[in-house]
């Protein structure tokens, strides 16, 4: 089995690493380095891969092909790698449901044009942190169920179905809950900031909430003052497309997003 | 010692045990069932306490003189029993930093008209179930320290300071916190019911957010449906104080109520 990257940092070298230890001589992980950083360099020299000359080789070659590049350059990899070789196109970077769509669609058209009529593209989105034990990815899509067997190397994997979108609707989900309750965080401790009660809040918050708490808050308010913009954006285009998939479904789907608005409206504000 | 309950439920029988096991024949327990429940009755019977013919007598001889009856009775309870006899008059009730600060002008105002011109008010915000081992009572006031004492007897007292409010400041505060997130779950669960991914979504979370989530979340978001109502009450309440003080404050407070009133909002919706 070869499995192919395109990208390789973290998500890269943690899953050759599994794979290597679990399949050996059976698996043969392929790569290229061509334009990337050192930094790539480097985390390819310590490992066990075969680098070829280009990525488009690396595609057309893998059985499993995994995108792990950037949120930014998902959609330019799978336009250019995805239907170059007969694989499973692996999609691990973190994007958003609408560009998963996007992705669909391009390899939809694309292999139109081809004999090979399959849709070979697996949606995985990553949730916790990838060298963490606490981590898991959902993999969607009409072929995801073929990437179990990952599971027997100690990726935590978990397939939810066909729908190739509903991997990163539960990114977007999950998103919705932690960046709400960190605008609601950064709320109360402005106010127990005037009001002069900010670590008595956290202790009170610590009985119910467990001890690690005030850290993890903290961790949270910091990391929203350092990337308001961001964040904001981020609210903004899960808004957006949730309005498109109001409009746009025929299930007759319906929202309220008091809250999100809200949360979006919170990190604007931000100074 | 003696200790006086007015209003005898689970707080004044889980005090009462732990001070008669720490304390024995140092303490005496007095209280009166006079117009009281057949539940409040029973729960006497089977504590070693001295039942009195009259809450003016209880109020009369008792040193640490204890309000844990409910939050529409504080107010009333205070009025009646608060300056009678020459204690501490400490409010367990679940109450507002406004009814706080209205119990705290009347003991004022009728201490005025006594001798004895010390204020006794001491008001005790119960975080946790009193019955677990995760509680803590956080108390303020003028006198709220001579009551650190009552720690030896496992009850988890925290002095907080002489300003009578900040306790149920901390109440109030830590209520925005959770309600808010009540109001996010409660949208985001929505959310991913209509999307068909309500057992993954919580599963996702649980990855970083604990293994109990799922099994808190949706006990918050039960009680919420159940009593949607009252919780919009107390965020307008919450809502309408923070105004009052942002106008009534040489302290130049302000407040950014954003995902407050989104909260507020949120409940008032539910059907």
């Amino acid at each position: 089995m070869r499995v192919g990257f395109i990208g390789f940092g973290e998500v890269a070298s943690t899953l050759s690493k599994k794979l290597l230890s679990k399949y050996e001589n059976n698996v043969e992980i392929i790569s290229s380095t061509k334009n990337r950083s050192e930094k790539t360099k480097d985390l390819c020299k310590n490992l066990d891969i075969t680098l070829l000359d280009s990525f488009e080789e690396v595609a057309k070659y893998s059985d499993i092909l995994i995108s792990a590049t950037s949120p930014y350059e998902a959609i330019n990899t799978a336009e250019q790698y995805a239907t170059l070789g007969n694989n499973i196109f692996l999609d691990l970077n973190n994007i958003s449901p609408k560009t998963t769509i996007e992705i669909n669609n391009i390899i939809l058209d694309s292999n139109k044009n081809n004999k090979n009529n399959k849709n070979n593209f697996v949606k995985g989105a990553i949730i916790g942190k990838i060298s963490s034990e606490n981590h898991v990815i959902y993999l969607s899509g009409e072929n995801a169920q073929k990437l179990e067997f990952l599971n027997d190397s100690g990726i935590n994997i978990k397939y939810i179905g066909k729908n190739v979108e509903d991997s990163s609707y539960i990114k977007m989900l999950r998103s919705i809950y932690t960046k709400g309750v960190t605008a609601i965080l950064y709320e109360v401790f402005n106010i127990s900031e005037e009001l002069g009660l900010t670590n008595e809040l956290f202790e009170a918050l610590s009985y119910t909430e467990g001890k690690n708490f005030e850290y993890k808050s903290k961790s949270r308010i910091n990391s929203l003052v350092n990337s308001n913009e961001r964040k904001f954006e981020e609210m903004d285009e899960i808004l957006e497309f949730l309005k498109f998939l109001v409009n746009s479904n025929e299930n007759s789907l319906d929202f309220n997003t008091k809250m999100i608005n809200a949360t979006r409206d919170k990190f604007k504000e931000i100074k």
